[in-house]
């Protein structure tokens, strides 16, 4: 048999370990069906007694130079596990540059500086794949890339980030609020100690922006999304929400209309009959409307070590295949297309508002007014106790623009006293 | 630009036509990333005013003797999508030699012939692609050949045929009979007029056989499976059931255990708060369980001319972009392992039984003898009303074997006087 392809592991924690066992389990499967076998020679990282340990079990060399891997001209494939923009960056580039194929996890850095590195691996003819980038186990980038080659998909709906979703869990099911879930999702190892980019939709938009680029051949910037994550999202709303049908979900969305698309991060209330109401705790999934296949979902962990790394594992089989067929150096992604924006005024949507009632007789009819005037017909109205003795009015709305939305929330703080507590956008049923 | 790439189509039915309508939509698409256009020239067909029709729509020249596509030596690739055995086979077979790639999603075929065709299409170096013989939209035989190159799958538990899951789905939510939803199932297009291949799940059983070869590289027979359908089904044991926390779905299992496989369909109890239970209507899922990813779900539409269309326009892509690699010839699934059937006292499981109680005194004492012999405890018993004065004895037992269930319904029916109704598996919870 052939020589084994030598590989390089750039930080070697969680996922990175996840690869080592991934590999050391399916060595010979891999072997069976790709006629060589991987094997990871050298890891990178930082000096401690537990990764001598990990060294030992899985037979390689620890190194505490970087140069030592990029420098390596036997090792063909750098698989990049440390995370966050630099050094990953430089050490990526440096890798691509050598000639060696380059596999990671690495959502920041591909959601910001994806389109340099993906033409640099061009340039130097390797390739660059990160499946495990987004929803961590599920295979839903080689999914996107193959099987929707032929298909044109109009809409992408992601639950992307499982510490958000292990809370939004826990608060409809067991009526929490969101301190107490944040606690325990910090507690249970899911949320860093700083959650901004889990709590706040951070974390989703970077891999929006990656599934926007597979679905539609297009590559958007986090500044040309809306984010909005479910800090500080109100026990009470969830319950009314619930009581009205719906699961609230942080809900990633990319949509074509006509040729332009629509991405955006954000709460939004899903209806209980649609599949991804169903998607619980830490679970992932990613929901695809396509003229071809119709409705499908994708559905699995999105993070973990194990997961993880076993879509690492998946891009190295498939760039193993590639240099046994010296096809290496095409894209990940191969379609392309200009990035054309959706105006605001063609995004349409049902929205839920949620508002505290004010103590002034008359104002009730002011509201009527407001959302008459902007054509905005009611679907549901009701009226339910708050937190205290205020009483709290949700609506939800018909589809309407997204420009009439932003012109309700400001005519409702100029001409009304209902205090705004929060609004989100209503999925279809189905 | 290069030459397009030339397509001969065996049948133009629902399928066919769903295949022309994905690529005249997708041309520019499929264009962009592979470099080359495809372009089906030619159909083979009865001769009728609506293909002539449809002809002309998609410029075609249709053709009434197979040998003007097996002949035609500027076709390069193959779509079957007659079905069934012959002359299935035998155009396969012939196009395989001739030297022209294959796509098919002839399910019934590849499961009693697969390995034949497989080998003759390495015979003579050209692909044989079937993604859409399984579960029509749902991208799973390539994830399973690509995503899980290097994980280890322990279980694929399918939802695979969408006319008995609109059954069930039926029975479940609308408190209808067995006959009642396989008329609204035959109305409505879904069951064929003998729809003995659905409710005895046979084409179920089909797909299957290709899972196994997918998930754990072994081919398994029909003859080695355990087959059964929901056929007569009762409406009572559907509701017990449900009251009892399941639904009850139609579920092809593959299940390896330590290195052999358990293959087999047939109707299972499936816990509420199972991902399976969750698919409604004529939807399709696959569930995956491995050591890397953990548990994973696809989940889409498993017929329809478009979904199955869509699958094959991504073996079309698939096939093409190996043609401009020149790398083909090489399997559609490249895992083979050698089959090894789990021993029935090793296949372990919780049983419900559904039985009436008889009309003598002492008959559930001797019941109960029955199974604390066998070490058979019970989860669950309970009695329910039947359809007409008798009643009914329901239980769910801990999990035994497959022996010591063959024995309890063997030794019911001789030493005591109730009458058998039902037996189903039942799923693990979650």
């Amino acid at each position: 048999m052939a020589e084994p392809i030598k590989i390089g592991l750039l930080g070697m924690g969680v996922v990175g370990t996840g690869v080592l066992e991934n590999l050391a389990e399916n060595q010979e499967k891999l072997t069976n069906q790709i006629g060589r076998s991987l094997t990871v020679t050298k890891a990178f990282v930082r000096p401690s007694k537990e990764k001598e340990r990990l060294a030992e079990k899985f037979d390689l060399t620890l190194v505490y130079e970087v140069e030592e891997i990029l420098q390596d001209s036997e090792i063909a494939i750098v698989i990049e596990t440390m995370g966050t923009i630099e050094p990953a960056k430089a050490y990526i580039s440096a890798s691509l540059k050598a000639g060696k194929h380059v596999v990671t996890a690495n959502k920041d850095l591909l959601a910001t500086h994806g389109t340099e590195l993906i033409e640099l691996a061009a340039e130097n003819q390797v390739n660059l794949y990160y499946e495990a980038s987004v929803a961590g186990g599920i295979p839903i980038l080689r999914t996107l890339a193959t099987s929707f080659a032929g298909d044109n998909i109009s809409k992408v709906l992601g639950i992307v980030n499982g510490t958000t979703n292990f809370m939004l869990t826990k608060m409809v099911q067991e009526q929490r609020t969101y301190q107490d879930t944040l606690d325990e999702a910090t507690a249970l190892g899911f949320a860093e100690s700083d959650p901004t980019n889990d709590v706040d939709g951070i974390d989703a938009a970077y891999k929006m922006v990656i599934l926007s680029k597979f679905a539609f051949g297009m590559t958007i910037t986090m500044d040309q999304m809306t984010i909005r994550g479910i800090r500080g999202l109100s026990a009470e709303d969830v319950a009314v929400a619930g009581k009205l049908g719906y699961a609230v979900k942080l809900i990633g969305s990319a949509i074509k209309i006509n040729d332009s698309i629509h991405t955006e991060v954000g709460p939004v209330l899903v209806p209980k009959n649609h599949p991804l109401a169903a998607v619980q705790n830490e679970y992932n999934a990613v929901f695809v409307e396509s003229s071809g296949i119709g409705e499908s979902m994708y559905y699995g962990p999105g993070a973990g070590g194990r997961p993880t790394g076993t879509s690492i594992v998946a891009d190295l089989a498939a760039i193993a295949q590639e240099i046994e067929n010296g096809t290496t150096g095409r894209p990940f992604s191969p379609y392309q297309q200009e990035l054309k924006l959706t105006p605001k005024d063609q995004i349409i949507n049902s929205y839920f508002f949620s508002l505290e009632m004010p103590d002034h007789s008359g104002q009730f009819l002011k509201l009527a007014e407001i959302f008459t005037k902007l054509d905005a017909g009611f679907e549901q109205v009701s009226q339910a106790k708050g937190d205290g003795e205020k009483a709290r009015v949700v609506i939800i709305t018909h589809p309407i623009s997204e420009t009439t939305y932003a012109e309700i929330q400001n005519q409702i703080q100029l001409k009304t006293k209902f205090k705004f507590i929060s609004s989100m956008k209503v999925m279809e049923e189905k």
